[in-house]
């Protein structure tokens, strides 16, 4: 059997005449998507434009709702009800799906972003929601979230498939749940160590927590970042070691799951 | 031959906190109803009601995407290039596809609103951008505009069905363009009029204008207002007299235009 | 000595094409209008209207920032930071500071809306942060809030003038917080025994919770509501019966506080 | 008699999470700042730190006010009517002034952004209403705009201090007004080449148009950009030559016009 991974990245966060990441550069090295969808950042020419982009590199494409905060690019926790998180969510997936046709592509998963997803997992209800607009949005679209949190209970109470994210440069507590950004250890700079950290994930299950004892991690897909120089370097170094390591990179659609 | 006309409505302009037109009467009224998509008005949790509403009431659903405006409610020009205009059309149409979906419903046309209507039926590049978003939207969305201007032309080019709208409390001038708002003579105010004006038009193929001569006039579809009492005491009695002038009142898709 | 109380009412809420609340009826009826200003609710235009409205009226004028969440109006928490909340109070009241003074008025008080009033009221260092603002937005203007809570404390410790508010129509907990709105103890319906309640509070210093114990209260404002016509009536009611228990009704700055 | 000119910059076009702009490259070139005020660019947070910027390089510092469309940058015609022009330049000049005033500095012009500048510079009721605006918001406080332009007109008629301004990289046509970004002749690029048409035109009173005659010009105050690396070399050099040409660079409070 051969060792696959998905590699995602967020993308077309740019913003009218302001620009955000290196979109061109970071899609060439993974192979899933994750495209905003204009509430926390995008906008309906930058949602065409990078969903072109998406299909002419050949990688899945999947859509990134966030909260309607773009001054705090969705970053910040809004106390929404689950029906709002609904309604959000299906908007969104909806607005992109529309560009997604029209490119001849098809729309393969739902991430949420920044607070909504982080919220989410945390509160049964709220991801319930976001994973019953994810199933409204179309048969078949992956909802891809955080192992072991409310995001795969409610895709599982809801039968909808699932793919677990693991962060390349992110470190996890004891709990697995990831390392405050405010913390020095959070983040692993090391590219070599992050694609180490990411083959153990995906082949053996499981991960050194920040406390030094290992803990279970699943890993479908490896959420990357493109937004700045170094960022990319990092990717390709990291798909350069997972290629090394015997892994194919393959969108999720394709991975057995 | 049945004598047959759609009667549409624009609705789910509410925002949020605030409430605007009267949906549940005038939806009792129309054969089609106009969703606001969230740029000039509406927003997820309002899209989401106002198409339950209307599939409720049994009316054909439409997309209603405005200019992103929401301070003036979509009727202020704004200089848009037609590649602008395609992309907040298509972005908004497929948010709105999402929840009719959703609502086991089928989205059947596309009514551009307010300045994006008025400036698309004079400008033939930014007519072809709204009526292609139309195209790439979905096979088979009426693209819902004015005859005889650029709206139709362009869904001419591009074959794509187009339907003929007229307004059944609005007047004309001799080149069939509505008489500016600020006349005293734009409006009818009386449903009898209306209704004689209405019955005329979709018969004979022809209006008067405030000129007092005869113009050709041709009408798929009724434009009628829900926004206060007044205007559903008179859609009603509109409603009523194109009854008894022998009109089935019907949803453009079984419109033999 | 004389026993006065100012009333307050939050007002200038319609935004663009979308009216809310009965403005000019509520206006005649309090001393104090607090005036929304453009984040939550309101905008330019509603502003100088509601500005030149309350000077008309003759009553004082005071900012109502809120949170940047439109679509929620202001009532939905929002993770914001110290900094942004400071940055977010003195841009609004900035904003209406600029009509104020256009109208040849004074700006003399802010009351922070909605959830961004109950998340200081909890929360001592955003707290601190919308009283600096208010420092910083002009000498000697009064921060409006809940006594006894983080708003109080923020503004000893600043040396800012503090104005206790109570509300009209809501009961209280035993700790002095309001009953929750989903309680069926949460509103007081009559305007007798509303008055009867803001009576005690000015004058004896104290109310009756909703567990039947007396507890300490302060107010040196209380706020009305004019959103439709029973809350017009209920303020006129109350305004009446506060007349007949010897109360004089007067702005914030002419109290002694 | 010594030669003195301002030179301005448009600064703070920052928004939330996106960077735009060297500010801090920039404001130490400049005499005077147009810091944007959260309709097409900025937020508070941006306002507050471009303030500080502004005034720690002791440049003079003026309001930046745009037309509400962020997606456009606020460059796009809108058609505002002027009362609407009046309150949204109020409006933020208000929000902005709230800044200046809490760091201890004193706002001292308003000059419109983009599609509003040009707007009102051919519109006389819509530049009356942006000046009245700007007198409502501060007394002596003085609008920049186009010499021989609405502009400039309005401020004549109301009485307002007015400041002509020209740009460094751009070529004009006969008539006095931009040639068109579209034309291949639109742009100076070379900065010996610009500060030679800036010291012609402070100096002389005039600048050859792109047809080649003469024409007179004015020019209180100079606009250079900051918005990427060549603009900053190219601002630099501009000044340089200005030194050279035996310019004192000085803000426009110190301009005897």
């Amino acid at each position: 059997m051969s060792l696959r991974v998905d590699l995602n990245c967020d993308c077309g966060e740019s913003f009218g005449h302001w620009q955000l990441g290196l979109d061109e550069e970071i899609l060439r090295l993974v192979s899933s998507a994750n495209v905003a969808c204009g509430f926390h950042a995008g906008d309906p020419g930058t949602m065409r434009r990078t969903v072109a982009l998406a299909a002419e590199a050949g990688v899945a494409i999947g859509a990134h709702p966030g909260l309607p905060d773009r001054l705090g690019f969705g970053r910040r926790a809004l106390a929404i009800t689950p029906e709002e998180g609904y309604d959000l969510v299906l908007y969104q997936v909806g607005a992109l799906d529309g560009f997604v046709r029209a490119a001849g592509a098809r729309l393969g998963h739902v991430k949420p972003h920044g607070a909504l997803y982080t919220m989410a997992a945390k509160d049964d209800a709220l991801a319930e929601a976001l994973v019953a607009a994810t199933r409204a949005a179309g048969r078949g679209l992956i909802f891809v979230g955080m192992a072991g949190t409310a995001h795969e209970r409610a895709a599982a109470r809801l039968t909808v498939p699932f793919a677990a994210e693991v962060f390349a440069d992110r470190t996890v507590l004891a709990d697995g749940t990831l390392t405050p950004r405010s913390r020095s250890d959070a983040f692993v700079a090391d590219p070599g160590e992050a694609a180490e950290r990411v083959v153990t994930m995906v082949r053996d299950g499981r991960v050194r927590a920040t406390s030094g004892e290992w803990i279970a991690a699943r890993a479908d897909t490896v959420c990357l970042h493109g937004d700045n120089p170094a960022a990319v370097s990092f990717a390709r170094a990291l798909r350069e070691r997972l290629g090394e390591a015997g892994f194919a990179v393959a969108p999720l659609q394709s991975l057995d799951r």
